[in-house]
């Protein structure tokens, strides 16, 4: 089937269609997933999480996912309350409940509040664990990706690993608000940012990706260690295509061959226009449509597969 | 009365003496106050807010804490539901069923939820404000006042204010979080974190001081616009201290007669150690100990002083 197809198939046996979360023990509707504003994970944003997604009925990458929310967890100093399995079995709960054949699954560490009488260290929280499974979310719609997404290179820097470190997936998105406000200014549907020395880093919520001389390159500092990134690099040696992690300058990014993003919500997602200069024919490149294809072809042979147990 | 006496003198007709919040137009329990896990206030910490502190009674600076909050709210491209007055009504009716002479107060605005079918942007959210009172909140505490804190220099680098505007009072804790760690980690109290240049910048929600050939100085960039910064500014000209803000170097700060923070939430915090390096006489120095004097017996003369109609 098409991507451009997905309008949210859903089991006729769902509770909650619209969303379903795990908090404090209880399965709930979604809307009823909250936390307090005295949370660290709210008022400092002191918190880690980790999206995977389930298409077509079965989890993609599930444990790549949770080996990673938990490298997240550990680096900020946290503790889970469950084991791998026991994480596995509360997003698919969350995503039985919600009937959806595809969805978007969130597992979500806020360092918690503060123990009554403590200091206010973040050692003294408990910390609180939150999932919840929605409907599938395309960070660029099926639309934008067949014409080729416009992004604008944001004057916002992104903020510095050294300062928060983009591996540990985290909230800070003040720099990448910024930017996406000053792209859709620009007459872009979205924004790439770079660091302080002027290389390309990531964009909102996706990784970036130029075909250099014929060599697919994404950043190696500065973002996210996508796992879609991951399956790009992957794709690319089944393809024969060249691919590594390096360095991108401004001006590298704005003569490249093609421009793609990548993304747990929405896969790979091809650009046809940086700052108003045109690629190509103006729509996506042939090489950023090949990966894409594969990508969604090997989801359908349940390539990283993991069928979730409706029950 | 002694700063360090403060022991929450609650009005006995008091409905909710643990705190009083202000959400979606009703007032409940603070524990009540809560945000969806899908606000983008919380998963792009996309959210400003600002705190005012009660004394004995009355608002210290209210207007001043309205004004910047606006101003913050005007620089993320939000929209508040209340003019000057109706926040200044909103804050007081949650003080008012705290019965707290003595609290935190805090008013938040969030970018809120996607509204349904709009694209993933900032400007496609319907903004959510909340309120709350709670109990006197010292960043410091009075015996940590008295003796004097330790701060360490972290290794992380503050964000930067190109990324992320310091200005526009923010949640992006991602750094001084580590820094608060870190300094534990070495067995200080606190942390003070230098800019990507090496100028001190601020501490996990103060304004940093340093006495240099006997002049007060405040970093001018960086950092917030603390209002109590801006009250100690002005204290120093009543005493008659010279005082300024512009720019302290890591080697200044370690070899300053004097340092000292500033927090709304407790007030001017002498400091007498850096990085183990001990000041004076390894207590409060005699600047540092004259303008805390003053601020606090300022507030008694009812400086800046808004009293709160209790009903």
């Amino acid at each position: 089937m098409s991507v451009a197809e997905i309008n949210q198939r859903v089991d006729t046996r769902a509770i909650w269609p619209e969303g379903a979360a795990y908090v404090d023990g209880d399965y709930v509707p979604v809307a009823e997933a909250k936390i307090s504003v005295l949370d660290f994970g709210f008022t400092k944003s002191d918190v880690t999480y980790d999206v995977v997604h389930v298409w077509q009925g079965s989890f993609f990458r599930l444990d790549d996912h949770i080996q990673r929310f938990k490298r997240s967890v550990a680096g900020l100093r946290m503790t889970l309350p469950f084991d791998d399995a026991g994480l596995a079995e509360v997003l698919t709960q969350c995503v039985r409940r919600t009937g959806l054949r595809d969805a978007y699954v969130a597992m979500v560490l806020t360092r918690g509040m503060l123990k009554p009488g403590l200091p206010r260290h973040p050692d003294n929280c408990e910390n609180r664990f939150v999932a919840y499974a929605i409907p599938w979310v395309w960070v660029m719609s099926p639309e934008m990706q067949e014409r080729g997404a416009h992004l604008a290179i944001s004057s916002v820097p992104r903020i510095a690993p050294e300062s928060v470190d983009p591996t540990i997936k985290n909230y800070h998105w003040g720099d990448l608000t910024r930017a996406q406000f000053e792209a859709t200014d620009r007459g872009a549907d979205n924004a790439v940012l770079l660091d302080g020395e002027g290389y390309v880093t990531e964009g909102p919520g996706f990784n970036v990706f130029a075909v250099l001389d014929g060599t697919v390159v994404s950043p190696d500092r500065g973002a996210l260690e996508g796992i879609t990134r991951q399956s790009v690099l992957e794709l690319c040696g089944e393809l024969g295509i060249p691919a590594k992690v390096g360095r991108i300058t401004r001006d590298e990014l704005l003569s490249a061959d093609e421009v793609f993003c990548a993304t747990t919500a929405g896969g790979v997602m091809p650009v046809s226009r940086v700052d108003g200069h045109i690629m190509g024919n103006d729509r996506p490149g042939p090489i950023s449509a090949r990966i894409r294809d594969a990508y969604w072809t090997r989801h359908e042979q349940g390539w990283h597969a993991t069928p979730v147990d409706y029950g």
